[in-house]
């Protein structure tokens, strides 16, 4: 591939993201690949501001489509900066999650009509989809047992990540070429090695 | 009218419109009808960070499309938390710009695709259309004279704010009931008088 190539991890919260991305770019790093890691939301200043701004009890409660808009804000800027120039270099782009997140979180789980969501989303990064999205699957009610901040996933209520879980699967069997679904329960070494496979396959 | 009144005011830089919203304002007070008096980009706290933000150097160069989401996120964070609330109290609602001002200048002036930036725009603000919309027109070269930043004027193009001008006309044709379009180089008196039987009408 000529002109890089974007993978992107997907799936709930305490399925294992950051520990994949981190093997993912040990091993691009070993085999001399030119990779960037990065992440939404968040992965730059403006998307930082946007993630801050969202969170602030300062400012009161944040409408449902404001916050989706800077969500999408967050996205915009974060292609334009940092995934498009990283591409053009040819570098391998890993990011942490994407407009699926936001798809399943923004629609899927709130008031807001999730087609309408989903059009927003992918208008903001002019359409750039990925080349590989990796899949961590697992069920809600185990990851919740995976992370430290417990609070965030049941305060956010399990019916919503079991929203998102079955979005998720939906878009991956739909297009299957494009999606890379793994069990977030295996062994970190075998999912890591999976991972590599994916990769490996696709980058030729 | 029971539920309030939504009269939006809009025009490019240097019209008059300041003036003419506080105009508004006095003519209200003084006969005894509760309003309230807000802007756009910048009514809610959400909104005055999103619109630093654009401004910001520090954040570099913020691509066209997250501009636009950062504004459209303005909008339905000011709807939600200043415009519904006032209208849902009975009152009249007077707003110094509102969507017609971000489509202009944010799709009819850019290389974003006008009808997708009015899409999202409308999205925002949950539908929500003002009852009146006055439109205080001008040549912008007229316009450049009267504004003390003319920098910002000019440096944005004298041809932007001509397609935004014809992109108002335009919108304000095609709902002559909506709009009352006025001669901003009128006596301001005269202005003054124009727009208050505009909105007596309104309000029966």
């Amino acid at each position: 591939m000529s002109g890089g190539a974007f993978v992107v991890f997907e799936g709930g919260d305490g399925v294992g993201k950051t520990t994949q991305v981190a093997r993912l770019a040990a091993w691009l790093t070993g085999r001399g690949t030119p990779h960037l890691v990065t992440r939404q939301p968040g992965g730059t200043p403006v998307g930082s501001e946007l993630r801050r701004l969202v969170l602030d009890p300062a400012m009161g409660h944040v409408d449902a489509r404001a916050e989706a808009l800077m969500y999408a804000a967050d996205k915009a800027q974060h292609v334009h900066e940092v995934i498009e120039p990283a591409l053009l270099r040819g570098e391998v782009v890993v990011c942490d999650r994407y407009v699926d997140s936001m798809i399943a979180y923004q629609g899927a789980g709130r008031a807001l009509d999730i087609d309408d969501v989903a059009r927003i989303a992918w208008w903001a990064v002019a359409g750039r989809r990925p080349d590989l999205t990796i899949l961590l699957d697992a069920d809600p009610a185990d990851a919740v047992e995976a992370i430290a901040d417990k609070d965030r996933l049941e305060g956010a209520g399990i019916e919503l990540h079991r929203r998102a879980r079955r979005f998720f699967l939906d878009l991956a069997a739909a297009e299957p070429d494009r999606y890379l679904v793994l069990p977030a329960r295996s062994g970190r070494d075998d999912l890591a090695a999976a991972i590599a496979d994916g990769v490996a396959r696709l980058l030729g």
